[in-house]
């Protein structure tokens, strides 16, 4: 692919808040962003130069919207592997269909993860009730069932401490393709934000330390509590996995910490929350390189010049923006009409010099 | 005024690289940006929420433009305060009329220096050829012939160096009201950006050293040659001038650094492109401090966190983004489809460990 120049069209699917933010960063490359949403008051909407509001599954408003656009990625590893099939018959998409079907179903990317002779918590495939109580009889207590596909923020996902716990969990579910992992009793939890261009360049930014309640992450800190061979280790292991998908675009990497190793608790293959404060702490952000990386531009370097605090803002916690504007952070807020409990409104991230 | 919350609206007067920028940073802060601009492929169009394209004396679409906004802003000196006057019937418009008219008349301007007791070159009124000669007779050679309105970058500007040309200067320029200005001797150019709240707070950036090159800006570079004392000094001066205007929004005061003095040579009331260093070296950029304070929100912390060079791109120079961007800076391309000499196309911004 030739790169996308500045003036060209960058298609984002979704328009949350990292669609948002992708816009934002977009633009400052002097690129356009084309958001496709099937929500009316997408908060991307407001930033993008073109919008198309219509649902994952609209063939021919999907043909109209990849020939507007230049390159096209998305801000969420959920969309229809279909959708992505038909705007890629005529446009490149990164990250690829390929990278999709994996990371969208939990027993692939363990898999995957597990091929790479990267190290993840024991697992075990379950269709079906008979598997559910095979599988505990393997992993034991305590473990942790999750459904295969469409998890996130801890939604379907239920701990197990018996057999029977296994076998209604996956009834509760729906009965839908699951697996029970080994529970983990980490030390703490990190992640590896990094990107992969077009010809294979690599550029990993230092993994924050994540701080999690209700699965839902409330705080990344940079530098985190890990050793450099550590944080040397976890590019290491987001380098590996890149390498191995081909990978075009920002992609995440969840881990967990034990005292002896670092093992890969998931793969998300796009923008994370936990590299919100590149915004600040770097000169070009995860937002920026994933634009870079999509339009076939030169990743950017991923040094960060500070330490930081990021704090997500979560349900009402955004309605103090007066406070949290003099509060001496960057305050992002998101732009979304309503405030629910558990939805993320924005985030704020204090600097400190730089310590380590 | 009560503070625009996040979800409002902002009205930006003009679609140039400053609204653009200005858009991107309300966006930050979950606000919604309305961008009236005459200029069909305005590069702010491109970010903002909602545009609207009409001339800046088209009564009934700045009527309208109004009643869509909850506060409103503009990224040029010279809008016409005919306009501001229109928006100003039914909404808040920060900076206000009056610091226009002074602004935008040269005379008035270094008047109104004067009359705070701040330095500025010697100055003196020219409306006829008979002021000409007069004027130069008082100021003497070397010295400087300035148009009292609409000048930026050096255009209707003139060196003088014998009656006769003030005279002949005055006539070329059609004969409108003129100044002449005695030369500076400057050892350098500096300047101070600093936004005053509706609430009479105050926030100075450190002041930038200043590099220009056929009369526009080409490279601003913080920390500058000033001494601590003397960037005490330009901060207090521009304290002064926002005190006085009851100023709300970002300021910029041009500086002629001499042995001596600092000498005021312009006021820019509005966010200036000696401050685009502050996008990576602050939290807090220049753009989302002026829109913090025309929203009614507390103003950010200006400390910076890292030395800074801004290099501008004018012209052709935008044309190597594949080389600026892999060069390790911040790099902004404006989304100006033509690159034309002396246009500005965009910016890059390098940071340093902050040293001073």
């Amino acid at each position: 692919m030739n790169a996308v120049p500045p003036g060209g069209t960058i298609g984002i699917l979704g328009g949350g808040q990292l669609g948002r933010m992708l816009a934002l960063a977009a633009a400052r490359l002097g690129l356009k962003t084309h958001i496709y949403s099937p929500e009316t008051d997408a908060p991307a909407f407001q930033v993008s130069s073109a919008r198309t509001c219509a649902s994952f599954d609209d063939k021919s408003a999907l043909e109209a919207f990849a020939a507007a656009c230049d390159a096209v990625t998305f801000e969420f590893e959920n969309v229809p592997t279909r959708t992505v099939d038909i705007i890629s018959a005529s446009r490149p998409v990164f990250p690829s269909a390929a990278t999709l079907a994996i990371t969208q179903d939990r027993l692939q990317e363990k898999g995957f993860v597990a091929k790479l002779d990267l190290g993840t918590a024991p697992f075990w495939n379950i269709e079906s009730s008979y598997d559910a109580r095979n599988a505990f009889a393997n992993i034991g207590a305590p473990s942790v069932l999750k459904t295969r596909r469409m998890g996130y923020d801890g939604k379907g996902q239920m701990k197990i401490s018996a057999a029977e716990d296994a076998v209604r969990g996956f009834k509760d579910f729906g009965s839908v393709p699951c697996i029970l992992e080994g529970f983990v009793d980490f030390a703490f939890e990190a992640s590896v934000v990094a990107a992969r261009g077009i010809d294979g360049a690599f550029a990993a930014y230092d993994p924050p330390e994540n701080v999690h309640r209700d699965h839902i992450l409330r705080r990344s800190i940079v530098p985190s509590r890990l050793t450099e061979a550590q944080a040397d280790e976890a590019k290491a292991i987001a380098k590996k996995i890149a390498d191995a998908l081909d990978y075009v675009g920002v992609l995440a990497v969840e881990l967990f910490v034990t005292k002896d190793a670092l093992l890969v608790n998931e793969i998300a293959p796009r923008v994370h929350n936990s590299g919100h404060w590149t915004i600040e702490a770097c000169v070009v952000s995860q937002f920026e390189q994933h634009i870079r990386a999509v339009a076939g531009w030169p990743l950017g370097d991923p040094a960060r010049h500070s330490d930081a605090v990021m704090d997500n803002l979560i349900g009402a916690e955004a309605d103090d923006w007066r406070g949290l504007a003099a509060g001496g952070g960057g305050l992002h807020l998101y732009g979304k009409s309503e405030s629910r409990p558990g939805r993320k409104m924005g985030h704020v991230t204090y600097l400190r010099p730089k310590s380590a």
